[in-house]
């Protein structure tokens, strides 16, 4: 499987840093083998090799922050931006690792638009193009044959995506809710062992959880971009961050926390969304809900399903390998689907 | 997909029901067909109809104790026995849902032999030739490029095997640990609540939970069945029963219960197994591991993972429906890889 990459930030590197370790490993057990033949970035520079690229070599350069450094050679290209690259490279997969950007999911969405023209598969961590592109990528992957697969965008590697759409493929999902941002339940949970909000926020950016400006995960819009990929994906439906409900965690003080526990409950942020529409925001509930005891920066997602019930699935919701273990596992999906 | 069965009891009735009621949507949605064309039973009869059996007839026919009630049709057969059915119909899976015997696994074990040989496909419920014979039907499903399946014989239709085996294919699991058994966690979470042991068990045989001789469940041979079927699945292991420790939840008292709470932990009769072997024993759990929240008959487990970390499953280890989804789970995992 030939790959292109556009981004090549920590979760690119983690696939990278995968698809090295684990070489032996996928082909022997999986008849999986990979190169990365493209890499574009708006940082570090370009970088196209039709036999593949050295991971190596490009794990060094990226770490120097520029591809600068990496190793000559006569039919090394730096010259390929992204359209180029997308046009021109013999490859299999478009991996899609940019920055999200929830208000257009541009430039990424016309990459992606241009790759299935183009006849490749993608692969998304990114969330915009999923969460704003849904219905047209999906329609364009479908007519030209093509997969586009995004688990890396909800709970990281947590097989979210796989489970909703393979595992539970004879079962109608009539709702989901989950706790998606690891962030405000790291904070939630640290309130609930007694430090103040701001507090617990400081310990969340110091911890590298949080950005500088949280408003993104606090105010619960991380949630509701990941609510609505989960909406589009198993209700096929059309719904957009207008159509959500979100509210974030900066309301909730130390005595909503004190008040819940007295009553053997439990402030989680959480996302839920069924045919009808969705939300995110704060809610009271009872320990003995299994996302109740879902603590830290973990993140965990309850599918309701007409024929088993609560189905729900605890997990990594953020992390390099994590992340890059997403990209890794829709990989070996189409490897899969193509190879039988 | 053309289906026979061996067995027709709850289980392979709900399956029969599921692709009743589900036939249009299976079909739109997952362009998939069944025929169920024959069924052999120990004490209702046999039927085999190379066009397929009527599923209203059958089940109403089983509901009355005998397929003697079943419609008569020219080509109607009432005389094949499991052998004959299996080498003469015309059909795909054979689907084995007569009831486990963990001593022998017969004559189940040979039938599924026989499967193979005659190229068919298996789906089973009965977890007696998972757990004893699974090298060797393995080794011979492979050989003929055939399937063998059984989600249904761990933790009923929460896709456990199919977390491990597909969605986590890319990652090493070192370990899995898990509550297997809906009687034994019902009972603890009773005792938990305040009840005596002998009571919280007369409740669950009154819910239908244990069996009249108990012994399968709270001396955790049912959970030992399941957790060595994990280990064969995920490690490749020729683990036996006998390589097992197996301790049941007879020994927990009150007083045990109490001290536990006073500790913050629960007990929970927790199967775990690595690639050094495997046991069965109550434990206490600290509150917030997710399985400590993991209350009545439900199921849940735990794997270890490389790239991943830990990531839990918990849904229902048991029902109709919940076990006969399962079945209609690894029939569609199979007509998705024969489709492609």
């Amino acid at each position: 499987m030939k790959i292109i990459m556009i981004g090549f930030g920590l979760v690119g590197q983690g696939l990278a840093q995968i698809l090295r370790d684990k070489a032996d490993e996928l082909r022997s057990r999986q008849g999986f083998t990979a190169r990365i033949v493209g890499v574009v970035t708006a940082s570090k520079g370009n970088l196209y090799h039709a036999d593949g690229l050295d991971i190596d070599g490009l794990l060094r350069a990226a770490e120097s922050g520029s591809f600068a450094s990496y190793p000559e050679d006569n039919q090394l290209r730096r010259d390929l931006e992204a359209r180029q690259l997308i046009k021109r490279a013999e490859a299999d997969v478009l991996v899609e690792v940019s920055p999200t950007d929830l208000q257009t999911a541009q430039p990424a969405l016309d990459y992606c638009r241009l790759a299935l023209k183009n006849g490749l598969h993608l692969v998304l961590a990114n969330k915009g193009p999923v969460a704003l592109g849904y219905r047209s990528l999906n329609a364009a992957a479908a007519e030209s044959n093509l997969q586009m697969r995004y688990e890396a965008t909800v709970m990281a590697g947590t097989p979210t995506l796989h489970v909703a759409e393979d595992a539970l493929a004879g079962c109608a999902i009539s709702a989901a809710r989950g706790i998606l941002n690891g962030t405000t339940n790291y904070i939630l949970t640290q309130m609930e062992d007694g430090l103040p909000y701001a507090d617990a926020l400081n310990q969340a950016q110091a911890l590298g959880y949080a950005e500088t400006d949280p408003s993104g995960d606090v105010e619960g819009w991380d949630a509701a971009g990941k609510i609505l990929i989960l909406a589009n994906a198993i209700f096929g439906s059309a719904l957009t961050m207008n159509d959500l409900q979100v509210e974030g965690i900066t309301k909730i003080s130390q005595d909503d926390i004190a008040a819940a526990k007295a009553n053997d409950q439990r402030y989680k942020l959480i996302a839920e969304v069924s045919a009808d529409g969705g939300s995110v925001a704060p809610r009271r509930l009872p320990l003995n809900d299994p996302l109740a005891s879902v603590g830290g920066a973990t993140n965990a997602i309850t599918f309701d399903t007409d024929l088993m019930g609560a189905i729900t699935l605890i997990g990594a919701g953020a992390g390099q390998l994590e992340t890059g273990y997403a990209l890794l596992s829709d990989l070996l999906a189409i490897h899969r689907s193509s190879a039988l």
